[in-house]
C-alpha cells in the first residue's frame, strides 16, 4: 500500500512521512540535498528552480529554527515565500483548515509547508490541495518530522559509511518524540539494524523496532551514533520524569558516558539543547558533535524536497 | 463634488472609496485586474511595474486573508514590501498615526495599503502623504473596504453579461457591513437598479439604496446574484440575531433556497465563511458558489490597483 | 586598547559601539551614507553589493521603526532578510543566545543586526561569531545605540560645517538613553567640545563630558544643535520626573524657547515624539525641524555600515 503522498504514477507528490518512502526516493532526496549543503562561512547561493511559484508556510505551531529553515530553503530556490504564523491565532478568523488551504490555493500558491500539533494535518491538507500542489509536512503532533530524519541520515552519511552496520543510540523522551520516529524510520529504509532506545521506561517507545534500554551506559555500548534528544520541561511537571539534576545524572551525555560509545562515534541533537541537562556542553561543542552541521544540513534537505517535488 | 482620492488633474491618486469613481476609471480597473488574473493551477507570472518602489502594508486589524493578498498583489508587480501587523500594538510606541506616516514616508516608502477599525483613518493619511505617495484602503470601520467591491464586480462581469438587468440579492449583517456598502456602490456605478437587503430587521441599512426584506426567501426569487455576509459570533452576543441554529433556519442559504434564484445564479461570500450557519457546504461547494474564484480575483484587483495608482 | 569590533589587521569587523572609532572610520561611515541618502519623493534606489548574502535581524525589544529602517537597508542592497522578532519570546524555546546564534550561522547567515535590553549582548555575540560573521549593533540596554549616532552626526552635517565650533544641547532623560551616549561619542569624534545636557537632576548623566544643566534655558542659549529625547512615560511612574504637564513647562521645546537658540539652529529628535510633551508640533514640523531627514539618513547609514562591513 502506497500513501496519498504519492501521486497516480508513483511519484512522490507531497511528503508527509518518511515510512513507505522507497529506498531510491531516499537516496535521491540525500544526492540532492548533499548538493545544495553548503559549509558554514560559504555563501550560500541562489538557484532560480522555484522562479514564480510561491510557497506558504504554515505554523500552527511557534518554531523559530524550522520556520526559519524552510523560509530559506525557499528563498533559496527563488520561490516568493508568505510566512503565516498561526501559533497564537490558531484560525484564519474561525475558518477551517481546509477553508484556507482552498483560500491561500485560489491566491496561486502552489506548495504549502504545514506544522502542527494535531496528527493527520498534513494528510488532511494533501486530500484537498489542487493536483498541481504538494503539502510538505514540517512536524506533525508526535508522529512526525520528515526533514528532521532527513536531515539526521544526511549528516550520519557525511561520517559513516556502511548503514547496514551502524549501531544507532537514540536517548531520551522517545515516546513522544515526531523526531525519533522519523530518524528510526529512515534508518529502516537504509537497512540499519541495530537500533537502541534509552530512557525511563514511561518514556520508551511502544511502537517501535529496536532494542530498548533504561540503562543509557549499555545503549551506548559500541555505539557508531548518539542521537540525543530535547527533554521538555513539561514531562518533569507531569512527573513523568525525574527533576532535571536525576534526568542528567541518569541520562545526560557527557565525557566519561560518550567513552562507552565507539571511538568516533558522532553525537546529534535535534536542538534546542537542554544544555547541562541531556547533554553537556562540553560534548555538545566538543570534536565529535555534528550538531551544528545538522542545522545547515536541515537548509539543503528542505531544498532538495522542494526542488524534487516541484521539478517537472 | 470629488473626494480627496482624486489629484488635481481629477486622477485617481488613492483608493479611499468607491462612492464617488467615475464609471471609466472602474471599467479601466476591471479592465486592468482581468488582465492580471490568473487560473488556478496556472503560474502567477512576475511583473516589473512597482520594481523600485516600497509598499507598506499597515494592519491594525487582524487578516491574515486580506493582508496576503495585499502582500502577493505588490510582491507579483516587483515592489519591495515591508508589512507592518499593528493589530496588538495599535501604536508605534505611542506615536500618532500621522507620524507613523511622516516616519515611514521619510524611509522613501511610496504607497501604504491600511486596514483600521476607526472611520477616516485612510482619509487622514492620504491628507498628509506627501504628494508623490499613494494611500489604498484595505477596510475602513464599517465603512468602506473598496478592493472587495472592485472584486466582487470583476467576478460578477466573469459570468453575467449587463449589469443594468442583474438582480443582486445580499444577505446578512448589511448594516455593519463595508463588504456589502462598497459591493453596492460598486453596483450602482455599473447600472444595476435591483438590489435587495435581506436580514433581521436590526441588520438591514439605513443608507443604502434596495429593496429590504426580513423574509430571505423573498429576496432570493429570480437573483441573478446572491451575496452572503459572514455573520459576526459578536452580534449574538450582543442579542441583535438570533443563535446560529435559528439564524441558519432564517437567514441560511442551502439547496432548497438557492432553487428560488433564477437557474445559473452565481453564489458569492467574502469569506472566512461559517459553514452550516449563513451557508451551507453544499452550496459553497457546488456548482453554482464562485467564492474561490474571488479570492483569486482579489489578488488580480489588487495588483490592478496599485499599478494604475503608481503609473506615470 | 581597541574592543572586539576590530579585527586582527584593526579593520571594523562589527558594529558595538562608536566609543572607540577612529576618525577615519566614522569619516569613511559618513561619506558612504551620503552617497546612500535619498530625497524624499526619490525612488530609492536597488544595489547589489549583499546579493547572495543572508542578513537576521534579532529585536529582543519592540521597535517596529527601527527594525523597519534595518530591513529596508539590508533588501535594499539585496540581502536576503530573515526578521526574527523575539521581543515577546525572549528566547527561540529556551535556547541560550548563543546557541541561537550558532544555529543562524548554521544556515549560513553573514551578519546579524541585534537589539537587546541587557547590557554585554551584542558583544557576546560578536566573540562567539564566525570569523565571517559580523554583529551589529541595534540599541543596547541604556549604553549604546552607534546607527542611531552615526545618523544624527550625518544629519548635523548636512546642515553646519565644523563640528569643532558647534555648540550642542540636549535634553530630557540623558541618564538613561542610549542615543544621547551614542551621539556624545560621535559628536566627540569629530571634534565637538560644546555639549550641553539638560533635565531634571536625576536624569542628567553621571558618566558624559559635557556641561550639566537643570536650567533649560540656560543650555539652549547660543546653541547650534537642539535634541530632544523622548521623554519615557515609566519614568513619570516612578516619580523621577514631575507629570508631563510640569515636564513640559520645564523641560519642552517650543517657540520661545527656540529662539533662545542661535537663529538657524536645527532641532533634532529620534523618535517616535511624545507631541506637546517634550516638543510642540509648531516646532516639531517647523522650519528648522530636521526630525524626519534623521529618519532617511537612518536608512542610508545603515546601508553604509553593512557594506563597509561586508566589504572584502
Amino acid at each position: 500500500m502506497t500513501s496519498s503522498q504519492f501521486n497516480a504514477k508513483g511519484r512522490l507528490h507531497h511528503l508527509l512521512t518518511l515510512a513507505d518512502l522507497p529506498r531510491d526516493s531516499l537516496m535521491a532526496l540525500l544526492e540532492r540535498a548533499a548538493q545544495f549543503a553548503v559549509k558554514p562561512g560559504a555563501a550560500a547561493p541562489r538557484f532560480d528552480l522555484l522562479t514564480g511559484t510561491t510557497v506558504a508556510i504554515l505554523f500552527f505551531e511557534p518554531s523559530t529554527r524550522t520556520r526559519t529553515s524552510f523560509e530559506l530553503a525557499a528563498r533559496r530556490l527563488g520561490a516568493e515565500v508568505i510566512t503565516l504564523d498561526l501559533a497564537f491565532s490558531s484560525t484564519m478568523k474561525g475558518e477551517s483548515l481546509v477553508d484556507s488551504l482552498y483560500t491561500l490555493q485560489a491566491m496561486n500558491m502552489d506548495l504549502f509547508v504545514v506544522r502542527h500539533g494535531e496528527p493527520g494535518v498534513p494528510e488532511t491538507l494533501a486530500q484537498h490541495a489542487l493536483p498541481h500542489v504538494h503539502i510538505i509536512s514540517a512536524g506533525e503532533a508526535h508522529i512526525s518530522h520528515p526533514t528532521q530524519g532527513l536531515l539526521d541520515v544526511l549528516t550520519i552519511r557525511q561520517h559513516k559509511r556502511d548503514f547496514e552496520k551502524l549501531a544507532v543510540a537514540i536517548v531520551g523522551d522517545i515516546r513522544h518524540s515526531r523526531v525519533a520516529r522519523s530518524a528510526v524510520q529512515a534508518l529502516a529504509i537504509l537497512g540499519t539494524r541495530d537500533i537502541r532506545f534509552a530512557g525511563p521506561a514511561e518514556l520508551l517507545p511502544d511502537d517501535l523496532a529496536g532494542e530498548k534500554f533504561t540503562n543509557m551506559d549499555k545503549a551506548l555500548e559500541g555505539a557508531d551514533v548518539v542521537m540525543m534528544l530535547r527533554i521538555q520541561k513539561e514531562r518533569m511537571q507531569a512527573g513523568l520524569i525525574p527533576d532535571e539534576r536525576e534526568y542528567s545524572r541518569r541520562y545526560g551525555l557527557d565525557g566519561a558516558r560518550l567513552k562507552l560509545a565507539k571511538p568516533g562515534a558522532i553525537v546529534m541533537h535535534p536542538g534546542p539543547m537542554n544544555r547541562g541537562v541531556e547533554i553537556t556542553s562540553e560534548i555538545a561543542d566538543g570534536p565529535q558533535s555534528v550538531i551544528r552541521e545538522q542545522v545547515g544540513n536541515g537548509v539543503a534537505v528542505r531544498m532538495a524536497v522542494m526542488a524534487m517535488l516541484m521539478s517537472k
